[in-house]
């Protein structure tokens, strides 16, 4: 019989990692669904998009892997050319570093002690694992925690563009955290500050999404230089997000970018609005759900396989990757119901389709394997070795 | 190497089905958070009061696993007197043979090749695994390949309430499909019919509630009295759940309910009302998520660290268990946003609250395991051995 303890490092050491090469390659038309399929040929042009951009601006990519949850694509970015990763949560970090991923920040702060214990074993593996505070209280504990085990951990100041969530108050109380850091944490280094301005990435229209984001950042530029004229040096700006990826890179104040979805994209983020478009289309859809039509209980409706328990809620809805005319609709825990209006083709009981994701985070969270394909093959299949890992 | 075979069948050996006994038992609150939680006390008293329930009324329970995703929990129900189980999905149900559940209805309709074969694997090692079949398309099919293997099915013609998801329109269209099964399917059973309402589970109010529901099911009884009068018997009535339960005693039609919920609950149940109450409080929440407060950016407000990754965000919001005056929204992928009005007790960094889930299926369906306990104390993890099984 296990310990607790046992349990916990089993999670980690029976992990799927690498992934499952086919003995013979199967096409995307085999695959039980609903299934999650990535389009290789687009995944890569995105990847190579948005590591060109951010060279070209002289920013780092520090890529957020929250999102596809998978050490296998963060390796690529890395190889890419990526700084390094984020993750939301401990057990992500866990799992990125079983994966090989060795320079990772944490942006979400941790205040008690099986968490904070957590993150030092990781820091004891890693040098370059990092974590954001955001108050006094989380600090010192860290600090005090770290001592104990004779660690240094490398931390960034998380400020809150506003949003509530988390952060410290950008301008005179960051700069009294990061002063008590440098004071009274001895076991904590200060390496820069994160800003994640959320509650901009999905603003609609890119002019206005752009004003709204000068707005929210000018308090985090503002804080960086007060620091300075204290004396503190702030090497590391992290922020920002595919929503802002171009904002970013012609401001100039951030040394890294967050971003996660420009890799998959979804139904929420291409809705946005481009620079001078409609849509957001710098990056295209790689993710697809697919799914297949198993009951026609209506005229114009057809239902398939595919619910909330495999497409998430949280913004809106799937959209046919190919069918125009027909819009989905959640019918409960396993079921789409779609409505057609003119639909641009049939959709005949047993037909498989594959719809874009609403919002690829939670959505990706759903499945445990991802079926990477190109021209229609599978040649194998990636463990999402992070889902689930929200701890 | 494995062939895509081989990976499926891993799928179902590889599985974490028994319950993992701890060496040492430990407190809940030594939990990673986000963490799901059973109050056992709470869910044993709300099997038993639905078994009685069914019990006296002289009908079966069949329930709904789809809900826990757990052949632990569907053991524990079966041997309380459950007649069996029901499954949404072919995947589903695999779990639950593999953890030694015989009697199995798949509720959904499949119609595709490779589902239909794993359904017959199935029907080879259970003979009582059945399938509902709504369209000619399906049970043809169904029947040739069950020919193939020379084995028989179980089927349930299923009619649609007028949920346009899945079924056969109620009546004539029924009659024609029994008889063609009768006919047709010499690898097809008739063993009678599903109407399973789900428009009718969540309607507020008990008497509105009732109203709808026997304005809607009377279509089915209408339907099994034109079998019978065309010679057909019809052995099973399947359907009704958690918020029809006694509505379905009472009115003495079905010969099964598929209830689920009643295990768990939820807000979305909770607050549906019950017979001459404001609130449905017949069954207890028995399922709480426990989340940790990690920051506090504004005064009166408070960050937890579970976002819409650990809690479905289909139908509302998450609940204290036992604050008042704190309302709980949605802050992103790991974060829910605490508003604070006059709360009936302080929160402070590093707490650790319980929630009501909003909606327990899709809940449960982000989680791999469930920590149950007693006192505050948990002896025993269950892996949610199903969870992500939507195929």
């Amino acid at each position: 019989m296990p310990t607790f303890s046992d349990f916990q490092q089993a999670r980690i050491s029976d992990l799927q990692i690498e992934p499952i090469i086919l003995d013979e390659p199967i096409s995307i038309d085999q695959l039980p669904t609903p299934a999650l399929t990535i389009d290789l040929d687009i995944l890569d042009k995105n990847m190579l998009k948005m590591q060109s951009h951010v060279n070209a601006a002289g920013l780092g990519l520090r890529c957020h892997t929250k999102m596809h949850k998978s050490p296998i694509i963060a390796r690529k970015q890395i190889a890419a050319g990526a700084i390094g990763v984020c993750c939301a949560t401990i057990s992500e970090a866990e799992v990125m570093l079983a994966g090989g991923i060795t320079k990772i920040l944490i942006t979400s702060p941790v205040v008690t002690d099986d968490k904070i214990r957590r993150l030092l074993a990781l820091c004891q593996k890693s040098s370059e694992v990092e974590i954001v505070v955001d108050y006094i209280q989380g600090a010192d504990r860290i600090s005090a925690l770290a001592g104990e085990m004779n660690l240094n951990v490398g931390v960034l100041v998380d400020l809150d563009p506003g949003m509530g969530r988390t952060g410290i108050e950008p301008g005179q109380k960051a700069l009294e955290l990061v002063q008590h850091i440098g004071d009274a944490c001895p076991n904590l280094t200060f390496n820069g500050l994160q800003m994640y301005i959320g509650n901009c990435m999905h603003v609609h229209g890119f002019e206005k999404r752009r004003d709204k984001y000068l707005h929210l950042i000018s308090r985090g530029i503002e804080t960086k230089k007060l620091l300075e004229t204290n004396g503190i040096q702030v090497p590391v700006f992290s922020g920002g997000g595919t929503g802002t990826y171009n904002i970013d890179a012609q401001l100039g104040a951030l040394t890294d970018l967050q971003a996660g979805s420009y890799m998959f994209m979804d139904v929420e983020y291409r809705d946005i609005g481009g620079q001078g478009t409609e849509t957001f289309l710098d990056f295209e859809p790689s993710l697809f759900s697919l799914v297949t039509a198993i009951s026609k209980p209506q005229d114009r409706l057809i239902t398939v396989d595919a619910g909330i328990k495999c497409l998430a809620t949280d913004t809106g809805y799937p959209e046919f990757r190919d069918i125009e005319g027909a819009t989905y609709h959640f019918g409960g825990d396993e079921h789409g119901i779609i409505q057609l209006n003119n639909a641009s083709r049939e959709i005949n009981l047993g037909d498989r389709l594959s719809v874009i994701t609403p919002h690829c985070d939670p959505t990706v969270n759903l499945y445990d394997y991802y079926y990477p394909y190109r021209q229609g093959t599978v040649t194998e299949i990636w463990p999402i070795s992070a889902r689930g890992r929200s701890q």
